[in-house]
């Protein structure tokens, strides 16, 4: 049974407005790849159409795909997955499938096929990546429309999020370096995932 | 006596790297005008040399001044700042100096002159702009280089921030929506300042 529900366009960015750590995921355009990522620096860039910028950096496998699919998703951790937040965000895809290998189980986005995750995150979006060379070279910055969003509805309803003592697991992570993230008022470190 | 040491450059991008709401600083070229904006879309995009993206409405003062001088402040408010960082979001700097209005207490900032922010504030950072017409027209996505920041030892030290029981008033606050901000795993309801 999912907790799962669409959340309004116009809300989308309120998933990111306070500035979570998210998941990236991305595939290739014939769906023979696919690869996940975190990404400390995102943030809303405007209201509606909902748009965000993203930073990813240019070496990535994921910069990779996202320009041979046109597409990225953004899937927002809750505390529990602050340890697989950490780990996919070292080492590269490009060496091996990271969701076999953390056994991450998507799903697959309505609009854009894009993965996403439920299980253990708060909220997911898929973005439409629209090009923009100058600031992807300059500083690694891409931009994306959001074109579908979801959000578990224990955390996330009505366009708000609502943190409280029973829903701890499913609030949002806030990187602070080296693993330290800040969820709800604590100190989260991370542990290496095997 | 202040409690504000200077941050070594290539730890500024660690002081915006978990999403938490800033307050934007500027004044016009000439120093006879100044404005206070509060800025939740914010993001680093480089740790070196450090540089940070920021959205920044082009109807608002605080992009004129910008333009005008080159230059802008990012300060962090501490939770105890909550309401000013809600109330100095409302309302234009056009109409008046919100310096003045709401009774803050400025100092200067050593490299490009800003106003820095530190008392109630975790920590600040100046600025110099760096022009991108498209993206600043398009997204209106401002970008800018870290030349000088500090922060109040008693919650970021050698580059990493220390959130603990006896700081709560000087840890970051992230906006939610509609003047609800997270902070320390509380929700803080911001009151309309006079």
């Amino acid at each position: 049974m999912t907790h799962f529900h669409p959340v309004a366009l116009e809300h989308a960015s309120r998933l990111i407005n306070h500035g979570p750590t998210v998941l990236v995921t991305s595939r290739s355009k014939d769906g023979s790849r696919r690869n996940i990522m975190a990404a400390a620096w995102s943030m809303p860039v405007e209201f509606t159409p909902p748009r965000i910028a993203i930073v990813i950096d240019k070496k990535t496998f994921t910069r990779e795909l996202v320009k041979d699919s046109g597409a990225f998703g953004i899937c927002i951790p809750g505390a529990a997955l602050a340890d697989l937040a950490y780990a996919v965000g070292n080492g590269t895809g490009r060496d091996g499938d990271k969701f076999s290998h953390y056994r991450i189980d998507a799903s697959t986005g309505p609009v854009l096929g894009l993965p996403v995750l439920e299980a253990g995150c708060a909220a997911w979006m898929e973005c439409r990546w629209i090009p923009e060379a100058h600031t992807e070279d300059a500083y690694d910055t891409c931009f994306g429309e959001v074109v579908s969003a979801a959000a578990d509805e224990r955390v996330f309803q009505r366009g708000r999020w609502s943190f409280r003592d029973d829903n701890r697991a499913l609030q949002t992570i806030h990187h602070l370096g080296a693993g330290n993230f800040v969820h709800a008022g604590q100190v989260i470190q991370a542990r290496p995932l095997g």
